[in-house]
């Protein structure tokens, strides 16, 4: 916008002999709209930002419900305490360390080297509410694998490997990937990037967040074994079902809504401040586009899964169908932001296949 | 606003000789201030009819929990995968069929004459976040049939007409109403409105959404007949308890939450690009008025509906008073935009005694 | 801004001999623009307030949650019922007597002076959503009490004392500390204000909410005395545990999800009209700081109460760092705006220690 601002001194020129003070006077109403404009288009970001990390917070009350209906009666307790202490030790500790190792400056390709808080935050006048709301993604990253490792791990270990996964294994992994000078991230110079030079595109996470907490569940899930009872003597899988349906719906549909802030979310603000002004399809409507790709994806896998159970298994499950929605949502995080609603529904399809195959294997 | 948009060829002449080059400056400027506003507005807009749209996709969480409290401990799952199937069906059929059967172009006062997704949609800017806004709603219409049927229905009937709902009936009548050229629009001109002319203001949806998810439940209720044990030999009411009124209250306090962005949401923008502009009551003042005019109306319905049962039973019971309370919002949601706070009053209370009412009636 | 407004008769003779067309036509340009800045500014907070006054509301749901969790199954039914009428009833009284009482002028600085509804509000264009943002508050702080009394209260009475607290003694208290001429008001003169004139901070009502809840409830369950079965024959505490720590996570979680709207809500505008314009730490900072403030608190006084709890008692549970995350919530309510982040840290440490100390006082 610096082109356009209005120059007195280009202007006085323009407007003919002695009539400096004209120009002044005229250039001074722009400025002042300017700075106005600019106060409300900042107000606006926030909004959205703001509200946006409340959402995503919301997940964490999904996940906790979602966890304790899908475990036995007796581990809920148990359970829900990791999810209240994901957002409380994660909130301390990505206070604490985390937020600087992800965004801190001065950093380099690894890691962003401020410790300590609030500091240096690249983007002014988004610090508080940009800090919210990757807390929000730091705890909903360790909230994935609460439920890898539900009904048979200690509390204390749950305790460290939360506080370590939010303050130090997440800000770094998304470091590399979301921040300027990270080395996989998408606005690193060509010859550095990955995949000849091209970088790599993981705009809400799928990535950075669901495969972090989906890796950090799986290696939890492979020191720690199965739960008791859930192989039989001679290794047949037997199904452990959670204690309430009930729950697991309504965490599903939390999680659901949370989703909102995370995938259109992602865009940080809807006002594109560096996008062509004006345009009649601006980040608002690539954010309303998000929003859509995200609800049709989940929409598809869950179908699929309904489908397909119902041909394993004989029955319609809700659980099961809860089980591909979040697969779907899951899937469709990293391009939500880049693909058309058709391909989200082809997405989402797809995702129900992997899940249901990855289920399978596991099993065996 | 066109009259008012600078113009350097107007401009030129008032500046005095020689001045193009001053005028075209100045006009410059005012035309970058004003692309930076338009920017501005749509990302203010977008940004209400998002949220809100979210708020009304939480209304099936409501849903989802009302009704798993309301039915027997051994029907939660089958109704709560209603609920789950609503969004997910919902969300594919108003994507394929539904959004331009209500809204697509050209179109007819019957029907939007487009097939498939997302073409041509009549305000461009909303086209994204306002079909996430209308597919909210259409699930919601879908979902109000969920209860009605209860406890009795065939999973794949269901399926079926669900998808049926949100991808046809629904968007045929939304068509008829919201749609500028629908036949029983208020927009329509005068010799071919409803009603002498005067067409049909139902603001957010009493009739579009509310009584044609009534009607289909109706009817619904009417060729399955009453649940197994609802009246004993004699043909007298036996009630059915819920199994859980805990999960009433929960579902009716989301549906409140919900109806926050179903009722003050149906204005579809926060700032009124048709009005007056600057005036010190704005479309944002209608809206919170009618966020009030909501919360009112429920609320007076819900103590209308506590007294007047005390009286039928001698109890104070909590689930009576959550189904006042919903036939509150439900009644208000067509007036909700014109009424003032004190006629909001009366139409809760109204209400109350209306479902009373039936609710005699339909125990008879 | 009345200053910079651009002045025809002062550009004119600026802009030289028989130029006042020329003055007026830039003028009027200006003026276009500034009242469709005013209109914007006036959406983006509005929009900003009922969104957290939806989320102030949805407390409504976490109380609810919190308290039929925390009570024996029994008795769920009847907590919920209040939890419901404080809503209802809250809506009604606070709009007949309660938002007059607070804000109504003519006012003294003991009480606003209209009865009735909604005239005289002091801030035009806010009026309406103003409203409801109070009326939030005012059945939050009715439903902090709703679990003091619990287990031992007749309906009949928690009924008339939630409609005195909503429509007359909140009211009055948030008249004297946020009406401008409250005699406790900061924004009082400086002889006549508290504490040598310089009056009473009180951000988000930690005293104005949560302590008029709270003595509320403790008058009450003194005069009803402890609840049967709570201490044994020889005055010995028993504990009577809640019959769902499901429950009462999921009232916590939507406790902190709602307090969201009630801390950064209560700065009313995000846009701040009065501040210097353009600085580039604008409200929307100080909105976001507080969310981040609020947040850190919780988390701390979650973290104190999980390690000294676990000292006390040998276990680690979940439902004890439920209620020291609420107290860290109440404990910066009253200063979130203004203290750093590191000081929230330590105002949540100090606060769980003081919840332990007051809960070891109130059982002996």
């Amino acid at each position: 916008m610096a082109a356009e601002t209005c120059s007195a001194l280009a202007l006085a020129p323009l407007l003919g002999a002695n009539s400096t003070a004209a120009a002044q006077y005229l250039c001074s109403q722009f400025d002042t709209v300017s700075l106005q404009l600019t106060d409300a288009k900042s107000a606006i970001d926030s909004t959205y930002l703001l509200f946006s990390a409340y959402l995503v917070f919301a997940m964490q009350l999904g996940f906790a419900m979602l966890c304790a209906g899908s475990v036995r009666a007796k581990n809920t307790m148990n359970i829900m305490l990791t999810n209240v202490i994901d957002a409380a030790a994660g909130g301390l500790f990505y206070y604490l360390f985390g937020f600087a190792f992800a965004f801190g400056a001065p950093s380099n390709p690894f890691i962003g080297r401020h410790f300590f808080g609030l500091k240096d935050v690249p983007a002014p006048g988004f610090d508080y509410s940009y800090f919210l709301y990757q807390w929000a993604f730091a705890i909903a990253a360790a909230g994935i694998t609460s439920g890898s490792i539900a009904e048979r791990t200690q509390f204390v270990a749950y305790l460290i490997y939360s506080s370590f996964l939010t303050g130090f294994v997440y800000p770094i992994v998304s470091h590399w990937i979301w921040s300027a000078d990270g080395w996989a991230s998408a606005a690193r110079s060509a010859p550095h990037g990955l995949l000849f030079g091209s970088g790599v595109i993981d705009f809400a996470g799928s990535g950075v967040v669901h495969m972090v907490g989906g890796i950090a569940g799986l290696w939890g899930a492979l020191i720690e074994g199965p739960r008791i009872g859930r192989f039989d003597h001679g290794g047949r899988s037997v199904a452990l079902r959670g204690h309430s349906a009930t729950l697991v719906v309504l965490g599903t549909f939390l999680l659901w809504f949370g989703w909102y802030g995370f995938n259109p979310g992602s865009f940080i603000t809807i006002l594109n401040s560096y996008g062509p002004i004006g345009s009649i399809h601006g980040q608002w409507s690539a954010v309303g586009r998000t929003a859509v790709t995200t609800t049709l994806a989940g929409c598809s896998a869950a179908l699929t899964t309904l489908f397909v159970k119902r041909l394993q298994t004989g029955h319609w499950t809700v659980t099961d169908v809860c089980n591909g929605l979040l697969g779907g949502f899951a899937a469709i995080t990293s391009g939500c932001s880049v693909v058309d609603p058709w391909a989200a529904v082809i997405c989402g399809f797809v995702s129900a296949w992997v899940l249901i195959g990855f289920n399978k294997l596991a099993e065996n």
